[in-house]
């Protein structure tokens, strides 16, 4: 565990024998010039190996840690094409200076090392995998990962040059809408657009019920503090959107599962929990839910909203999805559905414009909105003016239609080069869904095989991806994993698709060797 | 007190006469013409009078409110001229269509206007003075008023043309960094940015210290739900920032206050407090100081630091204006000398860039940040990347300096105008500080005369200002009135100042008038 540097203590500088900052594992899979990249790459990044300092030569290395030279010389030369070290005449290989000015974003130190300093208690608190979504997030950075992990768009898809050709024309006319503070609940303009595009699928809805939020996350924190006090129960789908049971968890809410299936929401289960607990909210995911891309089907919806009716039960509808959609006509949202007032709606711009702008909504009656606003007032005081501004640019101009059209064309073929270089690189058992919108495969893994053990296989031979565990409640999911298409470059789907299915192979072969040698498997958990 | 609609009920149409839709007061001291704008502006803003809807005429209108016919044509010519009315041949006079196509964010509906639905217990939870933050922030988008309180940047201040020449030159090869999702703690350029400004300004800082804000308000939050449990005791100065009181209220949080005077917080009085209270946190703007401009002196620092060592007490320094100094060298923070580590110091780039690139900074021990960071993260995930990356480019193109520089200039200007349109239009008695940093001036009025009674005598002549009460924890404040000379621009600032002037010289000739006669004088209030 790190050490942590308290503001008035300078960092010790290391002065121990370098190979001591190297820890092999030679079981793990990960090729040793790799382990060695990783150990001194964070210890370049976090300061430990002040710039300037000398590594010791490739032989000496070599000779301390037990392992070929030609390794160390592999692990020199990734270090130095990344900037981080570099050879000097007559002073050998040092830490280079100014390391940081080389692209230094694409080398976020690892953002999960900060869950180390955490006592037991507050990680627990706030779910065993807090840590994830940050290291999703930084993920993205890392160039060298063919990464199936962030439920983000694709870096090419960004829309940069739209931006900018809305910066160049309007900013400077613009100058106190974008860059000023702007009313709590969100720039007029905006707030306005978004209520008519809600009409136009069917949402009865106007300006003063939309309150703008900085990210959706932002908005699940607010509906939940506003409606839930610490040990209120809340029912989520099984599974979910991991953030959405983060935020319950952190409230000190007691997060209750739903099980699903390929219609959503198991409905038909619901009733009894209702009856059972009284929970004060009901999450639910209704379209392209995340991770299973699943679509909850018009029986299951009506029905839900006669019960969430029946036990007054508010319903939080996420939709950051519902505009990624493949085929027939886009779906509506359960809020369309919803004559008796239940349901709050919350959806984003970060799926179908930009995470980085940080521009979400909630639609709800207005005494709601109200009072959200003023939460929201004490703790941010408001969201972005300029994210806003140029997200209400880019609908007054009309160019989201155009921009969607083109994010649906584009993530349906990642989706089906993805789906084929499955059918073509995977046993036939693995379970997969076929999404009609989203971002995401959902699969689970046959037999014995659990997704942890996949992962920590395929990432010697860097590829990511998320498992099943954090999106459950229940303690399942270690056999599933969520495969983003949306995220990764066309070129790296089918690789990445093939080396994840060659680890699946091998770990079906290691279990079967094993059993057949009589021995226990060591990761086996038994079907359920 | 305005009906709420829910959602699944469309607002009704209105069919009473419009007359009742406009409540005059002819004791208000505004003219009558203003008040009727004012209803029928609320009216249509609010979609009550819907496009289309035929206004009543001139004659008819008058005749129902029993005034003059003029009075109703000027405000007729107002409504017009703001492009919410238009006279049309043949059909007499309509609330225009599409009315927020013309420059809709220059008439955002009065934002407090939500504070009517809460419940009392939740709007005293949350302080009298809730709606103060945004109905300041949105009346800086009222051009008709001259608005001397707003504590943000002025509009042509406002770094468009830099923002912009970032965007175009640099948008498109830092597509992920600007646009996609970002780490909690904040890009790492910017982390280690402010750093090194930070070092430079004297204080022992790295980057791993540093986590970025959205907004300062969110650093006072966050501080706060870290160290605060309900109930606990939070030492304030008297007066102070109001939305620190605010934000500490509705983490039901006590507030306890320590008198200022020149020289910042009394902390000659503080010992006891500590002493008595114990309490979690002591919050101070030692630089500057929002409002009264004051800069704590060095021996009440050394003291502070030493009694909050003592006490094991920890200071939340809030340093927004610390870059915006007048006169000699750059005042250092607090936190520069702070060899104990309990100072947590909060800065932003509302005031010296723009506040709606919602980019502000903690800095503390690593611990707890690490800390800090998790709870931000499950709120909202994590900072707006696009006005980090913009301020990480503009510090790194060095920008920033010369930026700072034109402030303190313009500003200096700024407040010595103020300054001298006080001498020359203001009855001496009042007393004003002159600040040698900052945005603000901080008055006090003579005898009996109270900042809410003239801020009632010069709403009806459209001058702005916020009057002392919200920033006392103690009751005070009924006398002081706050000034920014930032905002303004500067052709206004005289003409306000002289307005503001003949108003308090009316109410002290009024006063004096029931004083001769004999009447006890309606909102006199003994001198402390």
């Amino acid at each position: 565990m790190r050490q942590h540097a308290s503001l008035s203590e300078p960092r010790p500088v290391f002065t121990a024998p370098i190979s001591t900052l190297i820890a092999l594992d030679r079981k793990s899979g990960i090729p040793l010039y790799r382990q060695i990249c990783q150990s001194l790459r964070e210890a370049i990044l976090s300061g430990e190996l002040a710039e300037g300092a000398r590594l010791p030569t490739e032989r000496a290395l070599a000779s301390e840690l037990g392992i070929n030279r030609t390794t160390v010389m592999n692990a020199y030369n990734e270090l130095a094409s990344e900037g981080l070290i570099e050879g000097h005449v007559g002073r050998g290989t040092l830490v280079r200076r100014n390391h940081y000015s080389y692209d230094v974003d694409a080398y976020e130190p690892e953002t999960a090392s900060w869950l180390l300093g955490l006592p037991a208690g507050e990680r627990e608190a706030l779910g065993p995998d807090a840590h994830l979504l940050s290291e999703l997030a930084s993920m993205s950075d890392r160039k060298e990962i063919i990464s199936l992990a962030p439920g983000t768009p694709a870096t090419d898809l960004l829309p940069a040059e739209m931006l900018r050709s809305v910066f160049a024309d309007e900013l400077l006319d613009a100058r106190q809408t974008a860059l000023g503070y702007c009313p709590v609940e969100g720039l007029q303009s905006l707030r306005r657009n978004i209520a008519g595009r809600m009409r136009a699928r069917g949402v009865v809805v106007d300006t003063p019920h939309i309150l703008i939020l900085s990210g959706s996350t932002q908005g699940i924190g607010l509906v939940g503090r506003f409606l839930l006090n610490p040990g209120d129960e809340v029912v989520v789908e099984v599974p979910t959107y991991l953030g959405a049971i983060q935020t319950f968890r952190a409230l000190n809410a007691r997060v209750i599962g739903v099980p699903t299936d390929n219609e959503g929401m198991r409905v038909d289960l619901l009733e009894s929990i209702l009856a059972r607990h009284r929970p004060r909210l009901i999450y639910t995911q209704p379209t392209f839910q995340n991770p299973t891309g699943a679509v909850m089907s018009q029986e299951r919806r009506r029905r839900l909203l006669l019960l969430a009716r029946r036990y007054q039960t508010p319903i939080l509808e996420d939709d950051p999805y519902g505009e990624i959609y493949f085929e027939g006509k886009q779906p509506q949202p359960l809020k369309a559905m919803d004559s008796g007032g239940q349901v709050i709606y919350l959806s984003t711009y970060s799926k179908t414009l930009a995470p980085g702008l940080r521009v979400a909504w909630l639609a709800a009656p207005e005494p709601m909105i109200e009072r959200l606003t003023l939460h929201k007032q004490v703790f941010d005081l408001n969201t972005n003016a300029l994210g806003q501004w140029a997200v209400s640019e880019v609908l007054r101009r009309g160019l989201l239609d155009d921009h969607l059209g083109m994010l649906r064309q584009v993530y349906r073929r990642k989706r089906d080069l993805m789906l084929a270089a499955i059918a073509g690189y995977w046993p036939r058992e693995v379970r997969v869904n076929a999404p009609v919108g989203g971002f995401h495969l959902w699969c689970r893994l046959p037999g014995d095989v659990r997704a942890r053990a996949l992962l920590r296989e395929v990432a010697g031979e860097w590829v990511a991806f998320v498992i099943g565990e954090p999106f459950h409640v229940d303690g399942g999911g270690q056999q599933n994993l969520r495969l983003s298409f949306a995220f990764p470059e066309e070129r790296h789907i089918e690789e990445g698709i093939k080396r994840i299915g060659s680890a699946i192979k091998r770990l079906q072969s290691r279990r079967n060797t094993r059993k057949e040698q009589g021995k226990q498997p060591v990761e086996h958990i038994p079907m359920v």
